[in-house]
């Protein structure tokens, strides 16, 4: 059979992009590349981030989330944050119309599920993929680096698995295909009692701006103020630029954002990770006097 | 017409470098380069530095400054270190003989401009350019990523204006010709009462080094003793290895450098942005007896 | 003769990586980088890491040494960790079968030379180089960039000199061949007057993870147990996963590594560079009753 195919290239100009919580001042992101460019010596690398906090899957699938929709067709995105590296934890690949994601099944590819299955409480850990979305377990070592480690698959199993498949190895050649994966519930919003939004904090980002978890999809027309850490804001603004002091917008994500102008609003407010903040929709001027 | 010019090529192995104070921790950097490999997939992309302190034109332009004269010839130089995204502030490109730089209009060039005009004291914040250099105001929203957002206008205007540059598109495709461009007056040394040489610190670098605003040109051949922080440096050396303790020397961006053989400068005499030196120029030996 | 070889080629997708103690927040990497693809714009170039501790030649090694041999075949390696910058230290090439390597002479290499002689204590800072390596001075200012900067050989002569060898420059135009170079004796176990081994902490790396100068080798099968700052461990683990707390295993570089489940294990422990560890070899279940 194998000989009817065509071969695989020996180089290819594909994109790949890695995300770890290796950190830089390591040679393990290092030696992910060289092992990459051994494969692929065609393949263009980019680094996403490799600052997540060590070992929290939902940070690395959070600033992953924020990126991967930029890159061109057919990017392999490589995520390896993976505090279960060694233990019986599937490694997976998922294919979508526009892109191929390498990682452990442990929940960091939330996000790209979530983009296409439009949920964000997923009813189990494993969830059953929809229709459009191809997955399989690496198992064939063949396609390896070997010893295999058993402190870093992000060198011997996830780096060559991502370069043969930016050579264009057929997917089901590197694995057996699954139907379900590993997700956690996303962040999401609740309202409360008197009908206000309740939001969280998701994401500090380099500014100190804090990226919440309410999208703009949460938030229909209107006006709104919001209230967080005993601080109010009256309104949206446009841009870090209108306002003066505290502010809150619509970020490049697409997430509404808490900012300081000319400032960190994280410092000034003394926020962390899962703070809440309450969105009030007011009366419009028009429905006043 | 356009019928008759030749077609812009689909990839071009152009090199586009990258300024920011975006930190590499979040994935805005990345997004920026999924950006550019879309438009260009040929693209060479060189990080020059992320870790400017947050809106700081003038460190982002000082930075910069070190670096871009090495890069070859037709490099497209990408800066977006913009407090001011999403206001009126104009976003420019500005041609020379060797290199494209893109760039908020907020002074960022800054240094550009001096290498062009050899003027460090500007008259208005808003200068002419020298016929030598070309200018537009990127004002063609074909060439932009939609929706544009108004928080990351590195990503959505800046970087896909790059990456067509890099493919070849005719500069005033992507916007109006001007020819005044945003400026800020460059540190410089000043001459004190005694006719002795009074520099300024403009860069501590990762060593610990101090960097002054006295260039080579400032200094005439002769011998020279420096004040620094109620340290006195004898003469100029030629090397870090050269002398002991503190030492003053030409360094590699040929600028008056302060440094601690084996040490860090900066934290031995506690210096800051700003901090005053103080050259004497030295009557020789041949002079004496 | 020269009319007889093939002309070197202007452009080469040869892989060019890059150890130095720079950092990243100066542009002193990208000035690098820059000069690299104006001589080769077809480089592919990889960063190892810019962290070594400023001057840090033996942190530098070592970071350096756990990630070359990942590397395709003909890599270019340059590291500059080079306080002696200026002086009269020698600058190098070494070539093995896999790689070249340029460096200053000062011991930066001496993991390199190590993994050809099976040496770990040099008999001399200026040792033989086995047959199998051939290694050069650089001398020939022909390939270098000028003016040298005496503050900046990075720039102006090891990153031209890489780039011309990543074009195919023969070494022997670069410069001399010499028969020794510079090393340090690595670090290595020593056996206690009771046969236990006693090893060190060699780094500690971004997880907290405490990699030693034990080696497999220095292991032969059997059961250890291990006591570090005043912890007993009693086996050795084969994953993260695999126990609570705090455990060691041999590590992806070969080396044994104390860790944390879940934390880091350095700061638990309050390690630093040096610090000893014993490791017992525990007689066997097989052998007890």
């Amino acid at each position: 059979m194998e000989e009817l195919v065509p071969p695989i290239p020996v180089s290819s100009e594909a994109t790949i992009t890695l995300t770890t919580d290796f950190g830089l001042d390591d040679a393990y992101v290092a030696a992910m590349k060289g092992v990459i460019l051994e494969i692929n010596p065609g393949a263009t690398i980019v680094d996403i981030s490799h600052s997540i906090e060590p070992q929290s899957i939902r940070q690395g699938a959070f600033v992953f989330s924020t990126a991967y929709a930029y890159f061109p067709q057919d990017t392999v995105h490589l995520i390896v944050v993976d505090p279960g590296v060694g233990s019986q934890r599937r490694a997976i690949i998922i294919e979508t119309d526009n892109a191929i994601f390498v990682a452990p099944d442990n929940g960091v590819l939330s996000y790209v599920v979530q983009a296409y299955t439009g949920k964000r409480s997923f009813r189990a850990t494993l969830t059953k993929l929809p229709p459009e979305l191809q997955a399989f377990e690496i198992t064939n070592p063949k396609y390896w680096r070997h010893p295999v480690s058993s402190t870093f698959h992000g060198r011997d199993i996830f780096a060559p698995v991502a370069a043969h498949i930016s050579l264009g190895t057929p997917l089901n050649e590197l694995g057996q295909a699954i139907t379900s994966v590993s997700v956690f519930p996303l962040p999401q919003p609740q309202t409360d009692a008197t009908g206000n939004l309740i939001g969280h904090i998701l994401h500090i980002d380099h500014f100190g701006n804090l990226i919440t978890d309410v999208t703009s999809q949460d938030l229909p027309p209107g006006e709104y103020s919001i209230q967080v850490a005993g601080h109010q804001i009256g309104s949206l603004s446009h841009s870090y630029e209108q306002s003066q002091g505290l502010l809150a917008l619509i970020g490049s994500s697409g997430r509404l954002e808490i900012a300081l102008k000319g400032g960190n609003a994280a410092r000034l407010l003394g926020s962390k990770l899962g703070d809440k903040l309450r969105i009030t929709r007011r009366r419009t001027g028009r429905n006043r006097g």
